[in-house]
């Protein structure tokens, strides 16, 4: 694959991120050497001011980088990554239907099952403002609909977009497969498990890197 | 155009939504044929049992009808209807730079600025619940952030990618032309400015239905 990428592809990440994994994964399943730039959002090493000015002005990982040009939003990476591969749909409808479920992903799943990961697992619940402990019950909510909707979705098919794995799916199953530290049940959505199965079982798979320092 | 698309195209709608603005604009900017189905969201009419069986399991517009297959999010129904044309950049970093912007517009500005102009404009603040009081100054902040950053951006440039009108300055233009009905100050943003005059000179453009009933 290297003949496809002539700039070196520097990875900048959290190893603790959903966001970041997405990209990761979708490079060793298609073989793409990646180089690695980690930061610690702990600790806001991607709001120092060198960050803002080189990297990201938003400042948010992960962003890829492309020879001297950078490139955030995980999901606009993984497309950069996966053009032109089998991990993007040649039918016209499916690839815009595989974009769906991916601003599905960041506009539905992502602002609730992410942040409640982050909050109770990484932040802590006893170090939560008061509005983001007020924030809890209407995300635990909208996380729920999310994987309802994905667990409805999965029970006539096994991937989210026609027949056979997309970004669609890798994006989706960032932040689904590590939803219980967030204290969403898992296994009461059937269709769901069984995706995640099959997805862990892909060719090439790689696991999240430990959560844990 | 209409070779292009063999199936009818609906899209399903509340004219209010900038998010349903954006496609009603490039199908204009394209000369695209688009029959209009008209819904009151005001009046729960994207929760009907019907709505969630038959058009969108999620309860939200836009979708884009394609033949009898439905395609929601209004990111993912932009590119649909762009494919093949020059609203989508050539070169493959401005493609999934162009996906960026357009994830940015779903996740950090989207959220705020139209959630902003939705509770203030529509809802009322008198109608509002108390916890969506609580999340206005954050969602204030987030939206500033959000234009802060796209001023800063266009400082240097006409377009959000590369040299041309692109899906990315559609997407941003639809809630941001309207910012003001959620109280962000737009004036002082002198590049955002310019560039939505610029937005609005294209040829083919049209205006955003009346905001009121």
């Amino acid at each position: 694959m290297t003949d496809e990428h002539p700039h070196q592809l520097t990875l900048h990440e959290d190893p603790r991120s959903g966001n970041c994994y997405k990209i990761r994964l979708i490079a060793a399943l298609l073989g793409t050497p990646l180089a690695i730039r980690e930061y610690d959002i702990m600790r806001g090493e991607t709001r120092s001011p060198e960050f803002l000015a080189n990297v990201n002005a938003n400042g948010r990982i992960p962003v890829l980088q492309i020879g001297d040009r950078f490139l955030p939003e995980s999901n606009a990476a993984c497309w950069y990554l996966a053009e032109g591969t089998a991990l993007i749909p040649q039918d016209r409808f499916d690839r815009a239907d595989m974009l769906r479920w991916m601003f599905f992903e960041q506009y539905n799943h992502e602002p609730n099952i992410a942040t409640l990961r982050f909050w109770l697992a990484f932040v802590g619940e006893a170090h939560l403002s008061e509005q983001q402990r007020a924030m809890i019950p209407a995300k635990r909510m909208a996380g729920e609909d999310a994987l309802a909707l994905m667990d409805e979705h999965l029970a006539t098919r096994e991937w989210f977009v026609g027949g056979t794995v997309s970004l669609a799916d890798i994006a989706l199953y960032a932040y689904t497969h590590v939803a219980e530290a967030g204290c969403f049940r898992l296994r009461d959505r059937s269709n769901v498990c069984r995706w995640l199965d099959r997805v862990a079982a892909l060719p090439g798979y790689v696991p999240m890197p430990q959560a844990e320092d």
